[in-house]
């Protein structure tokens, strides 16, 4: 069948090309993307890369794996404060037929369009296994770019949305638990916290990062970065209701679900004094903001219960 | 033993860290790189990936597959007449040990060094097989990147050095043709033609390319990114001695070079007024130029033998 050939690299960049109409990307035709990037602005780069069968299920829908891909890298950029400006992809297919690749570039299309970054260029090869990784590149104002390094003691800490949500997710795609159409929303389709990681810095945050690995490991690596203690409150870590119905009630769910990572909410850190604006910046940007800690002198972190005694968790999420 | 442990992703962007001192890398320690791109200029981008078993042989020294991982990126660079100013690492290693991972990591200290670029940041996974991207970044003046469309009816075609060495190199490397030092070297280690791509718009180039699927398919490429036609004399193509000593007589030994890639000359055309500045352009950069044909109007790609016949190869190159 027609749908079961794999489809030769110049077919995949036909398809590319149509989603990279942006002049910078010269057609995917020239031997590199020539960008004016805006002046005076500082870029923000990075580069995610996900596998086969590590990151993603071979069963997994490929426009979400798309999805996945690009907003996860957007998701480092909404943690330094920067607006996404464009991708280049380096897509190493292995067995992946073109209703496959047409699907990913739908996906593609769909997550560059959500939010407003263009196709630069980039690779396609095809080898034993499939990897494919994006490198991000956005804009901020010079000097704006919240480093994970830089909370203070006295600061406290907070985090946007929900937590636990793709962990349980993950399960409910997998079929290891009962579908729920939210919680694998929550897994498949990422959603960057641009806007909120864009006003941090002027609401008076003073550090940040993202959460992919687990939120209290992500919580030990601000610490350590910024050479202070975090104390964590594990009861106030927030959960959706969808998540909070399914979790074990009390410390048990909630070090599930701090645990579990894949949630892309931003962690970051800001004195008191800030929190008026903060509230503000969440409201206006439509996430919701929870206090679950605080930063003293000392280093680590600890973890608190809702009874005041410290937890010490075997794992604390994704070790590297 | 323990150097055939598996090492950590931690253990690997410990090592990486050494060789990422540029502010911008914040030490390999935060979500993103942070980066001011000089002011007023253009950025040029690019993505390439290699893969095991289909860019290099598992046997290849790591160092020598780090430098090309970078040096093949800073080619495209170098086409566009870019000053290479950074990179970012897409490493999806699979069984590369301890041993494996130092000597990579120390070829790619020795090609950054040596064309002045920094490691901004990426990614470090491990998966079935093994994939290594590049994202290489660096500036133009605005507006003097040259494209390979923009070559005009009149012009003459050129190329750097010489071509075929690095597909003799390989039959080397594998041990199906005899050693040689020099030609093994050009396969391993390509030297990016940065100082002469960084002179070509200025001596009144008008379209470039770097060889890299073979002269004649990327000679090929060139004219219809031109809407020209390139007429080719393929006795004109430039052989190192060495190459030379190696290859039949005539155009059977012509035709393997100009179709056996990995070359990383640059390819470009440029009015008969040019050739006295580019003539200099040569000396001043240490680079041989040799005009091998001229663009006529039509399309396509026609190859010239010494007699003056037209040739038809059956093949022009690496096709994708």
């Amino acid at each position: 069948m027609a749908d079961q050939r794999l489809p030769a690299e110049s077919d995949i960049i036909a398809r590319l090309r149509r989603i990279a109409p942006h002049p910078a990307a010269r057609s995917l035709s020239d031997d590199a993307a020539v960008w004016l990037p805006p002046l005076g602005r500082e870029l923000v780069l990075t580069h995610d890369a996900i596998a086969a069968n590590v990151h993603y299920l071979p069963g997994d829908d490929p426009s979400d794996i798309a999805w996945k891909l690009v907003a996860t890298n957007l998701s480092d950029l909404a943690a330094k404060g920067a607006t996404p400006r464009g991708v280049l992809l380096g897509l190493t297919f292995s067995q992946e037929d073109d209703r496959w690749t047409e699907r990913f570039c739908d996906g593609l299309a769909r997550v560059l369009g959500e939010y407003d970054t263009a196709l630069f260029g980039g690779d396609t090869i095809r080898a034993d296994s499939t990897t494919l990784g994006c490198t991000a590149i956005g804009d901020v104002e010079p000097g704006t770019s919240l480093a994970r390094g830089g909370a203070m003691v006295g600061d406290d800490l907070y985090v946007t949305g929900s937590i636990g949500d793709a962990g349980l997710g993950l399960a409910a795609q997998r079929g290891d638990a009962p579908a729920d159409k939210y919680l694998q929303r929550r897994y498949r389709l990422p959603m960057p916290r641009l806007a909120m990681g864009q006003g941090l810095f002027r609401a008076g945050a003073t550090a940040a990062m993202d959460v992919s690995d687990g939120l209290l490991i992500d919580a030990r690596r601000l610490a350590e970065a910024s050479g202070i203690a975090i104390r964590l409150h594990l009861s106030d870590v927030p959960l959706s209701t969808e998540a909070a119905a399914r979790l074990p009630s009390g410390t048990e769910g909630r070090l599930l679900a701090a645990t579990a990572g894949d949630d892309y909410e931003l962690l970051f850190s800001a004195p008191p004094s800030a929190a008026d604006t903060l509230h503000s910046l969440g409201k206006a940007t439509r996430t919701t903001l929870t206090r679950i800690g605080g930063i003293v002198a000392g280093a680590g972190l600890s973890i608190v219960s809702a009874d005041g005694s410290e937890l010490r968790p075997e794992r604390l999420g994704f070790e590297h």
